[in-house]
């Protein structure tokens, strides 16, 4: 069974790799694929000229942000944590070379340069090809900024299928009949279907055959023209290898897509959460318990007592933390998982979820104590926030009676699982009720 | 300007008729475009045989639920609301037709009959045409079950089109470059774009045309054809009139489309509110300077002081409501709005949503009484939601001070907007601080 098989039955929108989304060190994937070996140098042309007209927003999709973050680094980031590719180039419209500029600094993109594009697509990406240089040997693959979840995999067999054949193209199956037109609008003929297919990104070439592709190709190719497989071809002689590639690859066009792409964001960040009993019996109960509500709920749990030692390599590769805290002590065992992650400066790229679980007995604290709660978790979440750390609350009561419990954990784990998944900006400091 | 190009512009994935999602009386919106003639029989064959392999999912598409309602669901209520829509049939797995049948109860669709499908995509169709019954005279609109979003406006188009050119379809651009592929998987050549178009759905068959052309093809036709146009113009000599549809009529192929549908729909019923006041003075100050703050973040706000008289109409156009309350007589005036709402039996298509907004001083309330709170509004709502009413609470404390109060109302409005956005089922009866 082939891998793009396997991923178009399974969950066709989900990154091959579900380390890929959570993992804050570029290059250093939990998760990582066995090591490739490449033994030519590859570099990357991101044309992100795009004006984002069919998307009817101010804003070009590629700089439309998710979670605090523009696509355009997420699809940054998807090609800087592929050890074997050494450069990238993003080329932009001149008026959002600041903006870029800027963007690169703030996440802390390595590897990256923009360079202003031309005045259309293949302007631009000639543009990135020479501000590459001499890259006699090299494979340049060329990619949407619009195409973030393009994975480590596919961008191999596009590079090594580059190298063997000059030239190579990502491909998918046509969604729609395309049909021909008469000039009046009537239908002339429909194709079949089986012998076409969508040409997508990436693409690969050697450096050799980009090059004479575009120092040969005429004015009105450079104008009009928008596949470059087709230069090649046409130019180079250079059939193209198509590799059929995952859904994956689709590109960021409507409106509609951009919620399809938070969404496939969303749930690359909900996949795990630890939660941090801090060593107390009745809070690593409600671990285990919470383990399994939560696990049902599509979030996998792991339950640790604290962020020290070995455990602390969760600070590395979690995006969710989950702090219980039983009895009167407790926002102080919140604070000090907000002060580790702070001193980490973990949460560039994400932002990072904790949520305080606070397990009382009814008469545990006096009903001021109570009231004061909600103003104490908001002033902390406030300043958490500045760090990109979003706090949210949730109370629960212990109860003797084992409906009443049940009914409590399921809620809490309901809680926690929307949290996570929403990450919402508005709700962060709230203390909930389970 | 066409009207297809506005909306492409503007907001490509949004309805064209703001109303359409709210409006809980089927056939008559609020907003509804004016009458139009069709001064001929028009029915409806919607094949939802599909089995949805493309979304990698359990559940076919069509029977994925969004806000508590399979996607089938909003197709069909897409076509019961056009007043000249006589009939529509619905094409279904033998598997499913308990379900469907269901559906159709539940969610009280009149006009719709389920019939059961057959072992291609033509023959479903065949059925569903026959199932219509003799229709002379009448045209037959064919439409995806998974292109839940397609208007009457282009529904008119079509159906006009089809009387007068025998049969009419949607098209749309092509979104990427279409190559024929070599048989060793090289490229062969890439078609010129401008020349092809994506064929999609709804079209357009007088019945004639339909019937012959369904009589008159092969059982390879039947088979492995999959586009109705082809056979009308190869079995009647029909050339279809083609017609470009807005982005609107796109197809939930993915399951990333199921992120971008729910958001669709999401957007659609979080476009207004409106804020009871009850004739407090203190409640219409806040309800007005939520209405700016609301407003400007996308929602926009009308503010009265009770559902009575010429106001109960709210109740049948709104989706939302905010129930402002001051002082301590608080949880009775949402208990009222609550029962009203009830009542009508208005949730049956989508859930409501009902924020009560409590504005308090904060020596209004002993602490004693504050802390039951919670408890009562958590109790109001369990027995809200079985009602597919969706209650938040949203507390804020009356204040002097001019930057504490505006900060205030801005997080009410801000907690407001994202409840009613997400209706989210985890957060129901949940007392937010602002």
């Amino acid at each position: 069974m082939e891998v793009n098989d396997t991923s178009d039955r399974c969950d066709p929108d989900r990154p091959a790799h579900p380390g890929v989304f959570p993992t804050r060190e570029a290059g250093k994937s939990d998760h990582q694929p066995a090591e490739r070996s490449v033994d030519f140098p590859v570099s990357v042309v991101l044309p992100a000229g795009g004006t984002g007209e069919r998307t009817g927003l101010q804003t070009p999709k590629q700089f439309c942000s998710f979670l605090g973050r523009p696509l355009i680094s997420y699809t940054v980031q998807a090609f800087e944590r592929v050890s074997w590719i050494q450069s990238i180039v993003v080329v932009v419209a001149k008026e959002n070379m600041d903006l870029m500029t800027d963007i690169v600094q703030r996440f802390q993109h390595r590897k990256v340069r923009a360079v202003p594009g031309g005045s259309s697509r293949h302007r631009s990406i000639w543009n990135g090809v020479l501000a590459l240089g001499e890259m006699e040997g090299a494979v340049i693959i060329i990619h949407d900024a619009v195409r973030p979840f393009v994975d480590e995999d596919f961008l191999y067999k596009i590079a090594t299928a580059a190298k063997e054949h000059g030239a190579a193209g990502a491909i998918r199956p046509l969604v729609s009949t395309v049909i021909a037109t008469t000039s009046e609008g009537y239908l002339d003929h429909s194709l079949e279907r089986a012998k076409y297919r969508a040409s997508e990104m990436p693409q690969g070439f050697t450096y050799d055959v980009i090059y004479q592709a575009y120092q040969r190709c005429s004015e009105s190719d450079f104008e009009f023209g928008t596949e470059c497989l087709h230069l090649a071809l046409q130019y180079c002689g250079t059939n193209a290898k198509l590799i059929q590639g995952p859904p994956t690859l689709w590109k960021v066009t409507f409106k509609r897509d951009l919620a399809a792409a938070e969404s496939i964001i969303k749930d690359a960040l909900s996949r795990s959460a630890c939660v941090i009993t801090g060593g107390s019996v009745r809070a690593a109960t409600l671990a285990d318990a919470l383990q399994k509500a939560v696990g049902a709920l599509g979030t996998e749990l792991d339950v640790i007592p604290d962020l020290k030692g070995e455990n602390a390599r969760y600070l590395l590769k979690e995006v969710n933390f989950i702090q219980v805290s039983v009895g009167r002590s407790c926002l102080s065992e919140v604070e000090a998982v907000l002060k580790e992650l702070e001193a980490a400066n973990l949460a560039l790229l994400h932002p990072l979820v904790v949520i305080w679980v606070h397990l009382s007995d009814s008469d545990e604290l006096s009903v001021s104590g109570r009231a004061a709660q909600p103003a104490a978790i908001m002033d902390l979440s406030s300043a958490a926030k500045l760090q990109n750390i979003l706090l949210y609350g949730i109370q629960l009561h212990q109860s003797e009676d084992t409906e009443c419990w049940e009914r409590s954990v399921s809620r809490v784990a309901e809680l926690a699982s929307a949290l996570i998944r929403e990450r919402s900006l508005a709700l962060v400091g709230q203390l909930l009720q389970a």
